[in-house]
């Protein structure tokens, strides 16, 4: 047991997922923090709000310009959040005379939340892509065995004779669904997190929207009404997604791993864990880590649901329970997806030919 | 402490609903599965899968008829589930010769899943009309005090003064997309539980697709392709949407009850709960209900994200939890809205005049 | 799905305790608070706090007395707690001079949690006797089916062979190691809540303990040191208690519905539940229930634990959702105990003869 | 938003620990793996299962043996436990004649467990060190600030005053009834595992006891008379303790941030957060932090219920499922009591004088 499954060496290759843990590095934190200042620094060049030679400056000192992470880590333990020392080393970048055009009308919120909803965005295009291929690859099983019978069992009994086709389909069927859903929710979740101190652009004055509406744009992401600081819904929602797609993919390791047991054989999968006392076994582990994470996620959802009672203008404590909890859920459902393409990518043979 | 919050005479009243809690008494529960029986014969005749005589016996039948509820209980604990014995006693009821066509090709979980899905269809159009209700009144006090001077807080510190319409506006934004959201589970919940034995109408042949048109046409249902016996997606996402609406509803009692602290006296207060030591006291009880209310929703989503690990045909264990759960989901978020409309009248003011 | 599983008449059979639900019934909970009122009155007699007299006129009038129970829920909704009412109707019982003699210094949370404190010291001598029954039968079933073999299954693939007496000691062991947990735990949690206000039992003054020792000593509970008010750690750490015993037993479950699967015959029930549309199933409804009221349990812990944040001298919040979980997990957890006794006298046959 | 809060570089110092995750990374968990190893084997060659000179030739290589943590983490994907690689290595490193003596009788859980065991007694050492702390900090609070006056508050609403004395010794005495629940867990925790392929030591015949004695005895932990694989009470248990102290810090977090509040400055801290936007507030971050950790340890909790749920002679899902959160649990509550530590270190002032 390391301290976490997502990156430590010795476990990431089955719970964890490099191409997701590399949406959450900090390196991609705070370059999505960068851009959103370049743009921001753009948006209010483009509306008057600060000099177009001041937008300059930031851009070509933020060009390529890398923090020092070690102090940031440092500051962040007293401030609780990243911000204030990055702002502080760009600011520094900058110099005289523009340095506090940078970060003008925004805070620690806006950096962090749409820097989070810029790297999602790209990570779902991931998941989508596996959601596919988990389809795709059943479509191939369906071909291949579909004809094929199994017994059809319900409370754990068997019942009547089903066709592998059958039990395809209803392993099959949720993720057009879930494709949908995930349609559904982009536009709620993919939308610039702008509102300055409190929420309410102040500093803005009348150009708080049309500021929003070309920083929104630059970072290709919607412009909300307003800020969505203390309205978390949309990453619940996300997590509510992400947690069904482990969930489907749960209940196929849980049937996987039924239908592999010596007596009925149901299920022949090339591959297969070992065993330190007994080489003879072929354990279903890719199967078994469907219904881990499953749960996993399961666990945590309850989790963001909590930080929802966030309070009043900000609420330090639940919006950092969604930092510890969120990335997580995301990286597992990766992990997920990977190992159910690859458990039925092993699949060899399914049921009984007639 | 009494055994349920949901219907004890004494904290029903606050943590549970009476409108709410009618859709899922015993009566409620078997009406539907009886209604089901009937629509079923109808369709069942109307297809030739069953002579019209016999669908006409079982309604005559079935019409008013009233089960033996203690009976069915007992072969509960027994069955697991209430159809079987309800299923005998209905069938005594048709008698001869056409008994056995009631119930033909169809199964517990169709019965039980459809009536669940038939009285949430009812509870949601109750959660929506109170939803809307918050909403409004969310509206009026906007008017009556939104030009009003708040203290802005983030982290639990004055950061800047907002006005009252920004503190409501953060409130009422989110209902609006839960409305949404909503909408478009609608079609995705809202649909006929019908499989039969193993969830492949075995015994319909192909009369199948045209008996689930039909019978889903007489509940006003719609007509899944297939059955969605072990996809438990859609009341996993209702659980998410209820939670959702109590989450939002959790960030307004939270943030009432840091406003109504005495040295602060954001906002007044009609009413207010007494207390037994301190007769000078009045304590925001009802805004306190709406966090305990949101925290209770949100424990329990875990457990309805467990269930979807749904093994084989038909999972026992997995099904059983979401029966424990589902209905006190519902029950609580319509407590809440009904606490929060309570509590939202009863302001009689909201920050400081400028 | 009806609205609670523990007392409809539906489902209770399987999923509720009739004993259990006893200790939480609006009576039973009543007649502890007005027993504490009863006890205070003599103690604070003995003490001088008030006038014999009155102790004796409050003994008098409380004994038998039966509370408007509609009138105490209607004002619960206001109060959120049902004492203030209660005491209300008390201190008219009792008239003048000494009404107000009754409830002198103390408040609502002390007979609140001491009344649920009593209650759950006479459930946990079921659920010992309970647990004591579990172990008996499987000792029952050593003695019976011990020698037999069976195979040792790990990660759900065939190991190595195994007797059955191995497989029952696993079942069987922890439970002594509960009970050893339970004995640790009850001076814990057997104690007076006593403190008034503010918790610091304001109004005694330099009687305060001796009261306290005195009451508690009526009641049968320790007497701590000072109130506990605002630590739940007691309450968290039952409920951690009653998931153990609910985790224990769902693994019993899961191991007969897999070892009931129709290719083992590992294991020969007799009883079963029926299905409505195979009626030559045999289903291991038993089982499946251990297995979800182990995993309801696991989901309410959370809860439970999060209700440990409770804010200053009483969180109506925090306090409210212990009240929502914790008789559930109690009843579910004498509901797991009664099927697991259930389950395990059924059983026939386990294991091969060799 | 980095993939993990425990030792990312920038929210560690806040939510992480370097001390105690410390006992967590690679080489922490296989350096007790291997120095289970040879513990096993010179206690195998004390009663006679292996020869003398393997012991020693196995102790010669695994001196210093540093694993080829890249190949571990490959083969664990496919095998879903380091154990069967690792193996290969260290008889790889042991040669001929003696490599197969290593790992005799013994399997991957045997190691896993022990070794996260090991680690956890030392970490335990850790945690009761900072409870100790934080006690003796509350001590000094109490005698510096003890006699002042504050107002305490009920349903967060000012009820009577009280003193700073009753507010801090309701924060202090959870702590001690922690330190007792920690002493009556640790026999049942500090426990070899010790079971082989199925939990029985199948292949150590009438030794098994005497090498698991000695083996014990040689990693200072108890002996139980049996493995403890499929029995994760002592896990729960754990974890439910871990969140007790979480849940009480939190309790001192949210008391802390509520003092904190301008209006009442009821605490004076020293240090604290800065804004990015608002670089006058002081923010309370560290008792921020103690309400998310507490929230996050809550939540975990679930899931390692959901553990208990171990089918048959070992569950790879749920052991799996373990090892996602315990850690995490774990280091959570050294962070929560480091931010403990240095948020009551940080207090100049509670209450006012009287």
């Amino acid at each position: 047991m390391s301290f976490t499954p997502f990156n430590a060496p010795l476990l990431s290759g089955l719970l964890g997922d490099r191409e997701a843990t590399a949406f959450f590095t900090v390196k991609a934190e705070l370059d999505c923090m960068i851009g959103f200042e370049i743009a921001l620094a753009k948006a209010q060049a483009g509306q008057g709000v600060i000099p177009s030679e001041a937008a300059g400056q930031i851009e070509n000192a933020l060009h390529g310009f890398e923090p020092d992470i070690t102090a940031i880590g440092a500051e962040t333990a007293r401030d609780g959040v990243v911000v204030p020392e990055l702002v502080r080393q760009m600011r520094n970048a900058v110099g005289k005379p523009h340095a506090e055009r940078l970060h003008f009308g925004t805070t620690s919120q806006d950096l962090i939340d749409t820097s989070f909803i810029m790297r999602i965005k790209s990570l779902l295009i991931l998941l989508e892509s596996r959601i596919e291929q988990v389809e795709s690859i059943l479509e191939t099983l369906q071909v291949r065995f579909g004809g094929n019978f199994l017994m059809g069992r319900t409370r754990m009994q068997a019942a009547l004779p089903i066709t592998v086709a059958d039990r395809l389909a209803s392993w099959r069927t949720p993720f057009a669904v879930h494709r949908q859903r995930l349609g559904e929710l982009k536009p709620r979740l993919f939308r610039l997190q702008f509102g300055g101190a409190v929420g309410t652009l102040d500093r803005l004055g009348d150009k708080a929207q049309a500021v929003a509406d070309d920083l929104a744009r630059r970072l290709d992401l919607g412009a909300p009404d307003r800020s969505w600081h203390t309205d978390r819904s949309a990453i619940a929602e996300l997590a509510n997604w992400l947690s069904l797609v482990t969930g489907s993919l749960g209940k196929i390791g849980q049937d996987v791993a039924l239908m592999a047991q010596n007596e009925r054989g149901e299920v022949a999968l090339s591959g297969g864990g070992g065993s330190s006392a007994m080489p003879h076994k072929q354990n279903p582990v890719l199967a078994e880590a469907l219904v881990t994470l499953a749960r996993f996620n399961a666990t945590q959802l309850a989790g963001l649901h909590h930080a929802l009672v966030h309070e009043q203008e900000r609420s330090g404590s639940a919006w950092t329970l969604e930092w510890m909890l969120m990335p997580q859920v995301a990286i597992a459902t990766a992990a997920s997806l990977r190992n159910a393409i690859a458990l039925l990518r092993s699949v060899e043979g399914m049921g009984e030919e007639g």
